[in-house]
């Protein structure tokens, strides 16, 4: 399918809610490695207060350098349990995003924002408890001048997002799960989280990698020497 | 005026106290905006701790690359509700600036430091209250050989910095309001925020920006398509 | 002497115990300028929480971009008072530890680790008071193919770590005392503590610096002038 | 179509040859602005030599770091006129290409490579007149341990490409032309382009962009003002 | 002096020509020498080909990001002998400049393009022979909304640069030279570039700067030691 | 052994003088690659003009920020055929050396400067054939104030130098050779170099890497899977 430019793509299929409700219980690492290690954010992407944990399906705003006038047009396609993705097609870490706007998304029932730009207000927003990803932090504006679109396709601090995807956010980063993988993923994860529980306890009694996971055969093949 | 090197102007124009106190409550966004975007200084200014946000009237000093000496000048020249601004004639991430200079400072009534280069003791600056806007946080000392200047105009961040001129500062940011300017840029400010508040209701309530803004026009005329 | 790759060396000399535990009161800062302002890793080692303040002695681990295996080696050489010093061979931000190899580690006894490249579970890691400081963070895992070695000096952030250093690490940034200089660094830190504490008060009381440290003639000498 | 890892899609649609023949004439800034300011890659992308220009239909393969095993695998889907495309998995300036994979490339009738990493024997490169556009230069190497996948869609500096996508590059940067639309922007650009020979006499001759594109009643609408 | 945005001032003081043209001769770092070490802008200004070194006076220009609108009015106030000095209000790296306008500003008499920003057409700009220092390249091209202003004093890369102030450039950087100080430099920068030939014989002839400048007896007394 | 600060150890262990010029020969990468992988400076490390390949015996030099009182010093410990590696103890990017410096560490001798900060008079030392491989190009120059050391082992760009030890640079970067391995890695060398001519001529005939390095069992055996 072709997108155009300039236009809003009100018809989207989000991902599972459910799925994507229980995917933020595992946290941006775990989504990551059941994904097979893919669709994760560059670290460069930041939360704008410690300690959010949240998932989300994906709304995508596609927006031009110190433009934000896209953010009012992805307001109204919001649904409860969303989370809006912004991408910008040049770089740029102007502040798009501010007080105001979180009180709009956060009406509607976003559950975050990740923007691969600048964010503003963020002392309010940290009281309003909404989150955001984002690139930078800055007290500079932007215009309304420019269309963008909404829910395409976009490339958002070098991961791909479709809208509907599952965003899986928190200290570590953000991860991109396809609607398509989101169970099976949500699976993975499961499973993953499951097997970490018992090795926990076991290295906190003080038992080594090596042994636990029977690295030392591997290693010495490998040619690992030891030297006293 | 041309202004020389090695010199310390002790006679300089504030902006008016109340002023300059009184923007303090808008924070950088709104002033920013309120001046009409200009003034940032660039993003990578990062407070030392979150949650500060102060105002106040500028009293510069250019300082050479690892070399703080005239940081021990320009302390006799703070007056109560200065803000020091510190530039550098190169880029540097030393750290100028730690708990010692702050106490004297702080004695002196300084409410912040604003530095182009690094600081360190921040776990005490933090305790102390005292709150910095840096580039960078650096252990490194600083040798004292060769003089800057006190009170002349430096670029500070990317922003051009007068002394008098007044300082707002926060989480967002840094932004320089010249002291011609500070009583109508109050006077902006307090227009934008009287007129933010009712919007943020409306906003809360789930209205769209789109509609209170009454933006489809623009936005139908500019081309805009929904599809379905 | 020659070190060789793919070698685990298990018999180090540690710094002094009481030496490295009391280097830690004083923090990077102060400990820096101790040496004559050498030893400190670059600036943009940050912790991954604000306040830890931490000593040790070095262990260190040289790996391969994207790859963690032989942090589960260098985990078995951890004695109680070790600090963990990862370097790379390549810049790489990926996230090489978190949760599971901090119960490892803990449980070993080590205190912090410090690493030229990236963590995750920053979350997990704040709730176990694990204090890491590193390049940045990251959800991205590695993998498990490559060996490196254990226990050979390393180049950590721009700084030369042998193992058996002590590592000093706070908020200020990370420094490295060589074993043969921590005795004599510990007394200067000392002796430099012992001077601030009184030149604090001063400077608290109003005292400028130009007058406690005398440096008016010195500034006029080098030709400062007051212009009013 | 979901697209999985580890696998080689052997059979892909490229974009007509003739078409991406064409639009090499027109260099990647032209072809940009034909396509309305989108499939740029960042600006980081850079080329090993000035003045290379290039087009090609576009073969991909998706990297990890410091793994550079699938670039073998890639060598094998090269068909003349084809331009390789590598991403990678997470930040890396490793070393991924260097001349004898330059002289398999080329043998097989690659024009270039676009890289998000780094390539090495750079003047040897230089001298086969193979272009390489690239993050860094490193003579770091890499290793060949694990799977990636050739010929999906992968995100390379921050834009998405499909197998079979135009790839046009010069000294100005990488632009994406997805395959759909390359002889629409052939067409678009050649209308650009004719149109631009017309307003460089007339600018040479001494005209104004002012009256040539006439703006000013556009400026003056908008406010602008001019004082003597 | 209050400058005001949206407006063209027209009539600026342009420094001597004679002495503008003059300065070309001695390069960037003589004449930051020349001034005192002030002036210069940030090393990531580069010039898009090697070898060019030019001077002129300034015509200054601020923008908004992806906006070039006022590049087309500034064209109008370049006199021969110009150096336009494009400045922009936040960070923005898209390619405001390619060889339409160069060509505009050439027919003009403008020497050479500074830009905070990013420039295309770089292969063209090259045959054309028209130099431009900036701080990226990319083929992103830019908007027409928005109003700057032409001829106010701008923060360029750093430094501060008023209409009609010498700009002199080359492949070491870009450095700024206030027009009331423009004649006293390039006396002191003749001054020291006749100093520099005989001790360029001197140190060819294999005499060391130790003894030419006489730097033993400081470095002895500063405590310097020698080991064998 | 203990280096101390403020000390110029006159006698060096260089390597033997004919394996430092018949390192030359293979450049960057092979050499790397001969030595295991490691050694290589950081890749921000870039020659000041394309096409220079040297190796010397290094003579360290310990700079401070702004400060290249040093160069001078080191300037008397150059002979014939080494190339002067400079660390910083902070990041810096001021121009430290230029054609003055350059004109006296040719006439001593000296094949290379490799600098972690910046040079200036770059159009000069290309004329010259002086190379120089910097993490800058900046016209900022330097003071005199501070003492540092020579010959000492530094960390220059993330690689640790002992004086004496080879360096091999090129386009592709700069990588340390220790003294003790610098026959045995050009031993190395040579083997592998040898074996790339027959390689390079394989490929070129159009055989893949795959078949004539036997990769397809490992592949397949990792999951490769070919869909056409």
């Amino acid at each position: 399918m072709h997108y155009e430019l300039g236009v809003v793509y009100r018809r989207i299929e989000r991902a599972e809610r459910a799925v994507a409700d229980a995917l933020a219980a595992f946290g941006s690492a775990t989504v990551h490695e059941a994904m097979g290690r893919v669709g994760l954010m560059k670290p460069y992407m930041r939360p704008i207060y410690a300690g959010a944990q949240v998932a989300g399906t994906a709304v995508t705003v596609l927006l031009h350098p110190g433009d934000n006038w896209m953010m009012h047009v992805v307001a109204e396609q919001i649904q409860p349990g969303d989370i809006v993705v912004a991408a910008i097609t040049a770089e740029c870490c102007d502040g798009y995003f501010g007080d105001l706007l979180a009180t709009s998304f956060q009406a509607r029932g976003a559950r975050a924002l990740v923007i691969d730009a600048g964010v503003r207000d963020v002392k309010t927003l940290t009281e309003m408890g909404f989150p955001v990803w984002s690139k930078c932090i800055s007290a500079k504006g932007t215009i309304k001048a420019t269309l963008g679109s909404v829910n395409i396709p976009v490339v958002c601090a070098g991961a791909l997002v479709h809208p509907g995807d599952v965003i899986v956010a928190d200290d570590d980063g953000v991860v991109v799960v396809p609607r398509a993988q989101a169970a099976a993923t949500l699976e993975a994860a499961r499973k993953r989280e499951a097997a970490e529980a018992a090795k926990r306890a076991r290295l906190a009694a003080g038992e080594l990698g090596l042994d636990m996971y029977d690295m030392r055969p591997a290693l010495a093949q490998a040619g690992l020497r030891y030297v006293d």
